[in-house]
């Protein structure tokens, strides 16, 4: 996608010097700083300290981290010691897992000298798939989003987000944001509502950034206004992205998304899922076993933002409060009104 | 209700000064701050900006700002004028609108010299009515609280609430609060989730500060978490005030409350809505008619904080980004479990 008319994916392989480049997101929407990553270790912080996040772009820069390891050594033992930590940078996005998994997979067969070739192109497939799956998604969201413009006879169709599910939480084009950008390429008359996403703010940060880059009408909300817009009618449809989806379609994503389900469901209002099939885990039947991740406290206790033109961080809660930080929640599949991906748009029971 | 050890209200008139005193909150909970109000106009101000704010408040002090009006200048015209501009400064709550209102009825028919002394006996009365009511809704909630305690077996008791409903948004004791100050003070183990309450976290600024002040054990939440505490068995109650409630117990309260509701509901967790019954408005049906602020985007956009010691004010979001800013939404009736007031505990038929 686009940063101020250059196209950008948020990963690549920078062949001059054989490094690893990313869009580090801690800086955006305020600074546009793209990071050299050397190593696979480099990679493990970078993802751990959420330089880059979102379900598919982990998946990718896993594969990334992993093939600058067997860049550096092609045996086993050390291989196996990358992808290990790798995977622990983050537990509740499935796509991690399934990167390392593939690489492994493919790499522990083939003989020492023939391990980097292999494992630089299994992570440019990952992320050329990732990217691919997005634009499908893309255009399977589209069909629905033009359903709904022609129940509304052509009037301004309002979308609710949360978190981050855009080009930035993949390698491109998004998976909550796919459809929007889509149907806004083809004319149609989308105007989104965008949750700032406390306590990491993906929504104000990043999402407002990137519809703003691609010129989409947007309004910035805070995450208990959803609730509201819904019952004044001001809500067409919600698209959230996910982190995991559970073989039963319960879908773990950003913490907050369970609530604005319930509210969807309860003024009727349509409540998508949209994902790369990377993100279905057919090995966990229900979402109550996904693993949801515990952060630091100090993201609910301290806040960035730009003051007198610097990024500084400010503390917004009294000195001795003590925070919990759940990154992550479930929303039942009973509340999902259909699960858009790259193979089509299906309902809870066709997932399998 | 106590500040470093001393007993406060959250507005009292200062007989030594002839002026009326009030907490200014802005400051909380980086500083504690006594304001003096010299006239209606800086009463108004003061609520308008919310250097003060809460549903009982609100009311009280625009009674002592009708005073100050009536202490300037008894003449009918002035006393209305004052009045009307009041009225103007917030249209959620309700005990705003009422405490005019029976200022203004008594002191119409009487002489102009008499009005002066009626004035203070009339506010006074409101702040005195306000913090008794407050008082008897701890008494009446404790039962509740009480009645979980044996279910649990004298296991913890984690309640969950939302805004701030305690002392300082009334003038003692509180609404959502008084019920947890009371348990706490009657040795039953309470904790209290605080969500901290976008866009201007009263939650994380004045029920934190509140709450630790009294050493009620609390811990922070975004607003985005307390679903999947419900989720997970986290929370065994609901406590939120309210601005406004319906002739039918919908219920008006901090932007995000109906979210809370939803999940409470949907989880079988018994969700309460605490108010003296100045706060309820028979005159109106239903929640769709309570009139819902809207306030300036710059509170989603900006946030304050500490920097080097130093309170300031830090932008959250891309420079371009617009947002929209409500400032209450509707809980209807059939989420809400009961109704406690300073008359005892209610279902929503029994409000009237």
């Amino acid at each position: 996608m686009k940063v101020n008319g250059n196209n950008y994916r948020t990963i690549w392989y920078d062949k001059e010097y054989e490094d690893v480049k990313i869009i580090d997101q801690r800086f955006l929407p305020f600074k546009f700083v793209v990071e050299t990553i050397n190593s696979s270790d480099e990679m493990a912080e970078a993802i751990a300290e959420m330089h880059l996040r979102g379900a598919g772009l982990i998946g990718a820069a896993a594969a990334w981290g992993l093939f600058l390891a067997v860049k550096k050594s092609g045996k086993w033992e050390d291989i196996e010691k990358a992808s290990e930590k790798l995977a622990a940078t983050r537990p509740t996005a499935v796509n991690l897992q399934a990167a390392l998994n593939k690489m492994n997979n493919a790499l522990q067969s083939l003989n020492e000298d023939k391990r980097e070739t292999a494992a630089f192109e299994l992570a440019q497939g990952i992320s050329d798939n990732d990217a691919e799956s997005c634009r499908q998604i893309g255009i399977n969201g589209l069909n629905i989003i033009k359903e709904i413009k022609n129940n509304k006879k052509g009037k301004r169709i309002n979308i609710l987000t949360h978190c981050n599910a855009g080009w930035l939480a993949f390698v491109d084009y998004g998976s909550a944001l796919a459809p929007i950008y889509e149907a806004f390429d083809n004319g149609i008359d989308v105007h989104v509502y965008v949750d700032e996403t406390r306590p990491r703010n993906q929504g104000a940060r990043l999402t407002a950034w990137e519809l703003g880059m691609h010129n989409v009408p947007h309004t910035l909300i805070a995450d208990n206004t959803g609730g509201h817009l819904m019952q004044e009618g001001m809500i067409d449809m919600v698209i959230v992205g996910s982190d995991r989806v559970a073989a039963n379609g319960d879908v773990a994503n950003k913490i907050g998304t369970y609530l604005k389900a319930l509210a969807a469901a309860d003024n009727n209002i349509p409540f998508y899922v949209a994902f790369p099939s990377t993100t279905f885990d057919s090995n966990i039947l229900h979402g109550s076993n996904i693993p949801i991740e515990e952060r630091s406290p100090n993201e609910v206790l301290f806040i960035d933002g730009i003051y007198q033109g610097k990024e500084i961080e400010v503390r917004i809660a009294p000195e001795k409060t003590s925070a919990i930080n759940f990154g992550f929640d479930i929303t039942p599949n009973r509340l999902v009104t259909a699960y858009i991906t790259e193979k089509g748009v299906f309902k809870a029971n066709e997932l399998l």
